[in-house]
């Protein structure tokens, strides 16, 4: 299925369980509307009555909790805005395509969200100093289909190292200033800056503090990577975003006239580090010319960008490519790691487009 | 491939990489002679050439080691008696038919095995006080073809705790008395007693000591199952042996004369405890009776017994079921658990035979 929707704004990749992307080439904003914003479900959206609903936390908790909803709306606020992608961002530009939802460049997006710090929560159910990990349970559930898999229908379910609990998760119940609709988690989604969606746990019903790392199936089998250690690939859980630059204008396939000034633009982020250059190519990375940042520097925000490229005056097809470097040194690679998988698609992309 | 060889001792389930098992039938003696060991391969079996061969001893030691085939043997051995079982053993016995290796019954034998205690090895190493885990790296190697997999090929490779490495774990070079050979391990091969097969990696050539645990392929993708917490599944490595008990005779199909004193027989083992009965029924379950062990306890071994079965007047189809209990409380379930995949088969299996 590759249905547009929303006036072409928004791309359905599955209907059922929902996965939508916003149609990157659309990008007109700092933050993204949260009708335009990507929707990633595992599952069928959980209907979830907040009047009956309580938020467990448990585990390693002097005094374990069950807040309902109100409790929650009580306790003091904040608001951050962050960048979420999808771990699967850009599969679709991977050769020979892999398996999972075909997601182009819009399986990102970013937002305000408000809600209550995790860490307020922790302090209330005075988590134990023995603790390592916070473990986040959604109501959505469903059945795994290919082994290896747990036996029957399991919760979504991701955890976060403490000291990451503690520093910046946000239990959000509000998303651009408006109550979380289904399909973003309603009523309460984590929002954990800084690391790909997957860590940002929607339809939010227990909070389980463990004195173990957590090992579930999202974290292990699915939304994992190998990482090298003496040569040795291991087994690890995706965490941080990597720094990426993607292109919305021009397009894959678009054509642009020749020999005129064309204003491409786009957006860049990286986990927690702050974007420092883009650089745009228009012959497939062998030169480069500085793009500008718009606007200041947001934590866990995104970095838009925009490059006045003059246009060839000769006819013919071009490949555009963008590549961000960050504060704390990481530059975009020029080719997927294979052994990432399908997952963290974040080298430098080609656009080619038709000077016409 | 279903070819007998050894003039039916043995079953072929694949040629390459090798994969045989014992016709389990054929049972005679405490000790499984080596050429009716079963043997497991994942990869081709690499040749090794003793002169040039090292045992590299690494990671967090203060002496790292490269010891050769004659230091090692100049070492003080140690000779133990071990059960060793492949954790995909009576995969076959599962419905519907999982991927994998479809053993029977014979992916399973007990042998003698001399070598180096590998706790003199890491004493000599000077092992540092940091260390949790110890990885064990073969030379064997090859792609793995399903994903989630590392890119390229990957080199054979578990790990223990400290503590078991510290315990029990040998560096064998002898397998009965003899040099191991090529399908067995040669040079040295590790034995992990009272775990499952898996752990007793073959044509050892690195040992890596480790300060965090280790999340290789074959302790997270391959050779784990899920473990469930809160009902929150968590993916486990494999370890220790389940308890178990695996009829020999009479086997599967056989054709048992009517009214008659029949010598039932087989062996039953259970990781680091001791068996304690085993019972015997002839009614799919419904009743029970209690049969001889064999021979006195021995630590790691597996533990042979007997059941003389009154067979009954009626002809007919029986179905036949051991079942075993050990010294830590431990009893045979009488269904598999699907969270275990097509691995850990330690259910009552049935053996139906028909009286005539």
């Amino acid at each position: 299925m590759n249905t547009d929707t929303l006036s072409g704004q928004m791309i359905v990749r599955e209907a059922e369980p929902l996965n939508i992307e916003m149609s990157f080439r659309t990008l007109d904003s700092l933050i993204t509307p949260s009708e335009r914003f990507f929707v990633r479900c595992h599952f069928p959206i959980p209907e979830i009555d907040v009047k009956t609903w309580r938020l467990k936390i448990e585990g390693s908790v002097e005094k374990p909790l069950a807040l309902s909803y109100t409790e929650l709306r009580q306790m003091e606020s904040r608001t951050l805005t962050a960048t979420l992608e999808c771990a699967g961002n850009s599969r679709a530009s991977l050769t020979p395509q892999p398996k999972g939802t075909s997601w182009e460049l819009g399986a990102v997006g970013n937002a305000e969200w408000t809600g209550v710090p995790l860490a307020a929560v922790l302090e209330r159910a005075e988590m134990k100093a023995s603790a390592v990990h916070v473990i986040f349970t959604g109501s959505d559930q469903g059945e795994i289909a290919e082994p290896p898999r747990p036996a029957g229908e399991i919760q979504y379910s991701r955890s976060v190292p403490c000291d990451k609990a503690l520093k910046d998760v946000l239990l959000a119940y509000q998303m651009n200033g408006e109550e979380l609709t289904p399909a973003h988690g309603f009523p309460v989604r984590v929002i954990v800056p800084g690391w790909y969606g997957m860590a940002s746990v929607k339809w939010l019903e227990r909070i389980i503090v463990s004195d173990t790392p957590f090992t579930g199936y999202f974290q292990t089998i699915d939304y994992a990577f190998w990482d090298r250690r003496d040569g040795l690939p291991e087994r690890v859980p995706i965490t941080e975003m990597r720094i990426k630059a993607e292109i919305a204008r021009p397009h894959i396939g678009e054509v642009v006239p020749a020999a005129t000034a064309y204003r491409m633009h786009g957006a860049a982020w990286s986990g927690d580090a702050h974007i420092m250059t883009v650089d745009i190519s228009d012959d497939a990375g062998a030169t480069w010319h500085a793009a500008r940042l718009l606007g200041s520097f947001m934590p866990n925000a995104w970095q838009l960008w925009e490059h006045t490229w003059q246009t060839p005056a000769q006819p013919g097809r071009r490949t555009l490519m963008a590549r961000a470097t960050d504060s704390c040194g990481h530059a975009q690679p020029s080719q997927h790691d294979d052994d990432c998988g399908s997952y963290l698609v974040n080298h430098c992309l080609p656009i080619e487009v038709e000077v016409r």
